[in-house]
């Protein structure tokens, strides 16, 4: 479709269908066109009226004296389709639709937006919208766009999608406050024909793109977007989103306690991360982060060397830097005694820097100190702590020689210098004038927000490095005996888990106390029976698990009052399970759903019956790698349990790493079938992993 | 100290002493106080030169031919002195002293420090520094500021207190870009005689002031910050702060466990808590937080009505407002009914309400809306997401009516209404003009930020009514038998606990295999076996404790391997301790840490042995009432594991509840005695709690 879109965005001449004097989206498209410079002719259609905004109108499409490149269509709801088909009839390829009334107001509309689709895709037209308010291609000069745009308009490399058009104004003013430039924004509308996905592909082969800012409610195309956000990690364009709807967090399966683990929102983390697009929780955010990433690039590391005229903003920077899992590593012997040698005598010669207040007497020490930590090998990028000015001083001149220095010693340094400003204000006209003149590089918003991109820019770029789905040998077909509908729970599901490699505790059935009695001689006590039952998910929660059971009085009181209880709430097929009473080691849950429109997601847990209750968990798109489970283990919060905390047995990570693969694998294997598959717990113990319990739901 | 801080910061004249031509700082301060009106005379003092800043110097303050109010000291350091006395001489009770080089640069500048502060305290003079820049009295437009001030200088109801001098221009010009007035601005310098307390107690009593902003790196005279940041509380002056050094997590106590709980920062979180100051993370929350403080005030409850004019927006306020903790309940059928008569029929009657894009045609929505909702008996309070504007619309006359109908609604509002802008952009001097001319209300900065001064806005208020410190009755006199000093382990720290009422788990100190195995019969199997021996604290750690022993067997080798173990690592004292084995129920931390500055700290954690590498924990300044550590349990993420999670018995919090006052009680008690005191694990099952572990340190 990207030739179709250069089409639509890149039009010679535009037809605005239904203009009138008396709508604001008429006249705001009109002014925008105008005022931003479109090139070529704009048409005016309107059967009713001989002027519209000044200017002569025409009938019908059919009536426009030139060839229409773009029809920009207001009529009303009932008349959008005939629109479309005089288009068509005239040779108009491209549209956008403003017109609502479509699929989002109900049966009728949904009626009405399928026929323009259908329509449309019989003609192969190319249509933005409907309900969309258009788009501005600010490397163009078209702005074909229903609502008034901000002046002044910069043109610049992060290219914008929004699904929601009415923060169309606040992202462009956000921007132009930055001085951001936009290469293209684009309102999307239903998304009835041209989507999302086909925007960003678009940006892809966009050479006045360099980074892609979404704001994005829903993904409705999963496996196509996924590609084309491939396709841009390999152009080494950014996809920098804002995706809302953290608050609704519907569990998207109920059976398994992995379910309680799985918000919508928390898959929607596994995927960004998967992908590789950077996922942001504000419109600042949003637009700083994507500006930092367009206008500075990626960044190589996370070793930052910080330079600032104030300690209380290098204390600041501090802090957040190392929410950010950023370094600020100290300076080499060499950097210090440089700096040293420039800094007044009560200057603390540290990573952060602060050159001092002495600043005000030495305006160059900045600079110079600047010079010195950009060479420091140590560090992968160097923070510049530096406003541009607000408003004229009494002298200007030395205040613009001071910025082409800094300017020129940022663009000779040996790494990449991001400036960042103190706090989130606007630039200003002069400040933009400054900038413009000294060729002073871009200024990130804040130290606040700054970090936050310096953070999802260094993140970029190691899961960048880190990604390429690399070319697993592949797993073996997952063996299943039986039919696979319903659930399988304990001793079915631990048949199923060992046949197909993953280790299990040893269990035996016991319908009786006397068989109960012979398993737990067998393996020595303590032991622990637990209630099986058919159909029965949550033992613990029904109180049919008895641990350390210490004899043989134990087990027999244990069976009688599981099975009593049991048979009390009407249970059928009760018998119970006996297995060794383990004790010490670290329990996971491990746990694979299925989400409806990414697919199988896996959860690592800790705290086997504690796991709601401690939210302490990750998730992983399917399938995964050794890489991607080790990573997924040292990201829990209690990962140092499994590190050997406490005087207790380290865990062997390989072995650990290998189940979990194997797990994943295995239901990455059985497809569709699987519904759900629930390890919990997996004891850890040194290299003793046991899945202790299991949980198998298929689809069937 | 407040009517000598009067004093200082209200002068009727002031003399800058070491004022020169070649001093950027001298330039500044004189050109400020010019620029924004200081009423009475200024006098530069310089015996060099007869002329500077094109004004007549005079020799000295003795010469100066009027009385003065205030001496602004800029001579080099070792004249500082000199001038303090001859302004004493002549009568001269304030100063702010801006020259460096004191303590903040090594032995003899502490020295000169030290001196200045001791003439002054003799001769009763005020004194601000030094290495301050000054202050600003944006109330009264006096100004002894050595930095340039970012005009226009916005006078309103925030009181601003900064420990880094260099933070002062950014605060400025962001609170500026905000229309945020502030009504006096400090640089605190050295502190060596005015602190931050002085001037938070100042601003108690200053009627201009009705928010507080304290950026601050260190708080230097707790016990004064308390009683004053408590005096602001009662005179419903909220007090915000951003304290840096988070990155710092030094641990205050490294034997017990509850050290590696307690950073320092953490320990600030609960001390802010517990005073009601309200902490933000950033500077632009802290000047957005205050000035929502300062302008609307506190917010009665965390219940928002939400009205919009766009659909991702009001989806990226519900998910800010889970963040934040705050309410969006759905309207009363009756605002639903009101709302529905004003709305288009294609939008969603809900809240957070959208009220569409035909805003664009009917430009009265959302004014209509607001005033529906503000009637909702279901909300506290009122979020309007609206801009004002950032440069002049064609026809700006029907725009000015609408901002002055919202404006007038908004004053008539039967609840308060937060005004919300989309993004952090400052506010024009075309958006200022006609927040003047409309007399609309404060707006704040953005969604994000603006979302994270609501929910500390509503904290507050809460925090406040919570507040009280209410009278308990007396707790009893701890009982300590024997010298309390050094570690009491095991049986030493239950034998206290259980004398103070803390209920303890049975247990018999077995030094040989046949009491243990005696002691073992008593309890009934299984049984817990543990290691005492001289100044052992981390059984586990060191492999000291064996759970769930089945039998007489099992427990003489447990005594064997573990007599065996300590003896090889030369321990002495070894004994055994024989408790019965508790399965099941919720393994709790809790633990009371001296902090140096703020004094005992209580530590509640989930975990037992896993509580470090869980980090699910919460801390509270001691004393503690029982509402205290009610809501402390329920900020733990595990929580619901005392709730009865995955079927287990819930707790008899009201038990758990008094043990842990209790246990507060008692740390309290023992005042300056004590270093530590942890229960780990203190284990909740049902109504039978009980330490299963404990450890005191006394500080002797």
């Amino acid at each position: 479709m990207s030739g179709s879109l250069h089409a639509l965005f890149n039009p010679r001449s535009i037809a605005l269908v239904g203009a009138t004097d008396k709508s604001g989206w008429s006249l705001s498209t009109f002014d925008n066109l105008r005022q931003y410079g479109f090139a070529g002719p704009v048409y005016l259609v309107n059967p009713r009226t001989e002027v519209v905004h000044g200017q002569r109108a025409y009938p019908s499409l059919a009536a426009v004296p030139g060839p229409v490149d773009l029809a920009y269509v207001m009529v009303p709801t009932p008349l959008v389709l005939s629109v479309l088909q005089e288009g068509a009839r005239v040779g108009i390829r491209s549209y956008v639709i403003l017109t609502a009334g479509f699929g989002e107001t109900g049966e009728q509309g949904r009626q009405r937006e399928e026929e323009v689709a259908a329509f449309a895709r019989c003609h192969d037209l190319t249509v933005l919208g409907p309900n969309g308010n258009g788009y501005i291609n600010a490397a163009a000069n078209v702005t074909p766009y229903g609502l008034p745009i901000p002046a002044p308009l910069l043109s610049g490399p992060v290219g914008v999608v929004l699904q929601s058009g009415a923060l169309a104004s606040s992202i462009l003013a956000f921007a132009q406050a930055r001085n951001i430039g936009i290469s293209l924004l684009t309102s999307m509308g239903n998304e009835t024909l041209v989507s999302v996905t086909d925007v960003v592909d678009y940006f892809v082969d966009d050479p006045a793109t360099r980074a892609i800012a979404l704001f994005l409610e829903s993904v409705r195309r999963p496996v196509e977007f996924a590609r084309v956000v491939r396709r841009a990690v390999a152009a080494g364009k950014p996809v920098v989103a804002l995706k809302i709807g953290s608050s609704q967090l519907a569990s998207t399966t109920a059976r398994a306690h992995t379910g309680a683990l799985v918000g919508d929102d928390d898959v929607v983390d596994a995927v960004f991360r998967k992908l590789g697009v950077v996922r942001v929780r504000s419109l600042e955010d949003l637009i700083i982060t994507a500006g930092l990433l367009g206008e500075v690039g990626p960044l190589p590391g996370g070793r930052l060397g910080v330079v600032t005229p104030s300690g209380g903003a290098s204390e600041i920077i501090a802090d957040r830097a190392e929410d950010e899992g950023l370094d600020l590593p100290p300076f080499t012997p060499e950097t210090c005694a440089r700096l040293t040698a420039i800094l007044p005598e009560f200057a603390t010669v540290q990573n952060p820097l602060d050159v001092t207040g002495y600043v005000v007497v030495d305006r160059t020490l900045l600079t110079r100190a600047l010079e010195v930590v950009a060479e420091d090998p140590g560090v992968d990028a160097v923070l510049l702590l530096s406003d541009l000015p607000r408003q004229p001083p009494a002298d200007p001149a030395p205040m613009l020689a001071l910025y082409e220095a800094t300017a020129a010693r940022i663009r000779t340094a040996p790494r990449p210098v991001v400036v960042v400003g103190n706090v989130l204000t606007d630039i200003t006209e002069y400040g933009r004038a400054v900038q413009r003149q000294a060729n002073y590089p871009h200024v990130v918003g804040g130290i606040e927000h700054g970090m936050s991109a310096i953070g999802a820019a260094v993140r970029w770029s190691q899961a960048v490095r880190a990604d390429g789905d690399p070319a697993r040998p592949d797993a073996p077909a997952p063996i299943v005996r039986g039919a696979s509908t319903g659930t399988w729970v304990e001793h079915q599901a631990a048949a199923f888990l060992a046949d197909n490699g993953v280790p299990v505790v040893a269990a035996e059935l016991a319908p009786d106390e006397d068989s109960a009695v012979e398993a737990a001689a067998k393996f020595g006590y303590p032991v622990v029976l637990k209630a099986v039952a058919d159909g029965l998910a949550h033992k613990s929660d029904a109180g049919g698990v008895r641990l350390a059971l210490a004899g043989a009085d134990d087990v027999r009181r244990a069976h009688r009052e599981v099975c009593a209880a049991l048979r009390a709430r009407g249970a059928t097929g009760v018998s119970t399970l006996v297995q060794p009473h383990r004790s010490g080691g670290v329990e996971l849950l491990v746990g694979v759903v299925r989400d409806p429109a990414w697919g199988p997601v896996l959860a690592i847990g800790i705290g086997g019956v504690w796991v709601e209750a401690l939210r302490d968990s990750v998730l992983r798109l399917l399938p995964v790698d050794r890489a991607d489970v080790r990573r997924a283990l040292g990201e829990l919060r209690g990962a140092d349990l499994l590190r050997g905390a406490r005087g207790a047995e380290p865990a062997d990570l390989d072995a650990l790493v290998d189940v979990i693969v194997k797990v994943g694998d295995l239901a990455d294997g059985l497809g569709d079938r699987l519904e759900a598959l629930e390890i919990n717990p997996l004891l850890v113990c040194g290299s003793r992993i046991e899945a202790l319990d299991a949980l198998v739901t298929w689809r069937g």
